[in-house]
């Protein structure tokens, strides 16, 4: 079946259900990437603005002072950043592809292809896995995006 | 007055005006972070590229050098990074929660909830309020678009 | 011929076919700057993890280390930055504008200015040209974004 015009951003359009769920779940993880900074922060007791370290004492007892170069607190950083500049063009990108009417196999390998990337990038990055794990789980991801840009695109005749 | 499927997107549905409205209120509020930063950087003659600095004179009267670490800009910076991280995804799981035909009553909680908690938070960064100000203000934003996210999934039966 | 409510997100729409392509368009020139990120990395050799330069020799022939603060990659990152906090907004305002029917020689002139001054901004930010071309392709590209939201907002009778 395939559902077109008004009706493709409906619950009753397969193709959109799927890319809720797809979407709700990578922007989540990017969510939970903020939160994973804050226990990596409080583990090294890296925080990055004063009013962040007022009150607390350094290993040596004294005040603590703000820190913005921890290896591991940048790692987790660049990691989210990451996942913004990846992650949201994947969700707006695949919201204008789910109304260009998708067939539902098509659209499920590249919402699939996507998400599991995403996923495994993460776990690349902050283990890290040598390289190039996180170049391959990066380009998988890129080029599902990408391959739903240009087929939303050429959907729409290049209308510009 | 619940509406469902394809006419969720619509001006006809009032959740989604209401969630329209807060969404450019968020999205605005977060755009000013960049004026925001340019004033700062002109207030303490902190300009991040040679280009910027070209012909400006510091407070001694020789060239104006690129300054990548002054604390009042890399604080307004923080503050917009912070922004991107959760305003951007509010508005995407926002716009799915919407066409799963919410009850205008928690969705107006939802969407109060969040431009209230990320306008405090921005007035909260940027005086700086002390801790856990910031941290609160943050969470309860978070736990809004959380709430959203797992809504809209569960709308979809998680289809994946 | 002015489509309202719930098929302005649709083929159908003009308007609809319009914005998907420049946010296309805007959307894989931000996905691009990642790539452009690493050719530039690899020219400079300036990679930002240990995984990344393991096994690789530096001009001296000696174990390359991370490098966090190469000027010709901080640019590329500084202009991928600002792709994200103006690109992003502009496809979520974008789309929630699309569905107040805007006439579309409005929405093609939003359209097409913003489309236009980010695709300058890049090209300005990374030659780089001399100010205030940055300044005025940024500026541009932000009325654009900012003309769209409150029209949508209004639209929408500030429903809060």
């Amino acid at each position: 079946m395939v559902v077109t015009g008004s009706s493709a951003v409906s619950l009753d359009n397969p193709v959109f259900k799927a890319f809720v769920t797809h979407a709700v779940i990578v922007l989540v993880k990017t969510l939970v990437m903020s939160l994973l900074t804050t226990v990596v922060r409080f583990r090294e007791l890296a925080f990055a603005n004063p009013e962040d370290t007022a009150g607390r004492r350094d290993k040596d007892g004294g005040q603590l002072k703000p820190v913005l170069n921890n290896p591991h607190v940048e790692r987790v950083r660049r990691c989210h950043l990451n996942d913004l500049e990846n992650v949201l063009p994947f969700v707006l990108i695949g919201l204008l592809y789910v109304t260009t009417s998708p067939s539902l196999a098509s659209a499920l390998l590249h919402f699939r292809l996507f998400t599991c990337s995403r996923l495994l990038h993460t776990v690349v990055y902050l283990m890290p896995v040598p390289q190039p794990a996180r170049a391959l789980t990066f380009c998988l991801g890129l080029l599902a995006t990408l391959s739903m840009a240009l087929s939303a695109a050429a959907a729409c005749g290049w209308a510009v």
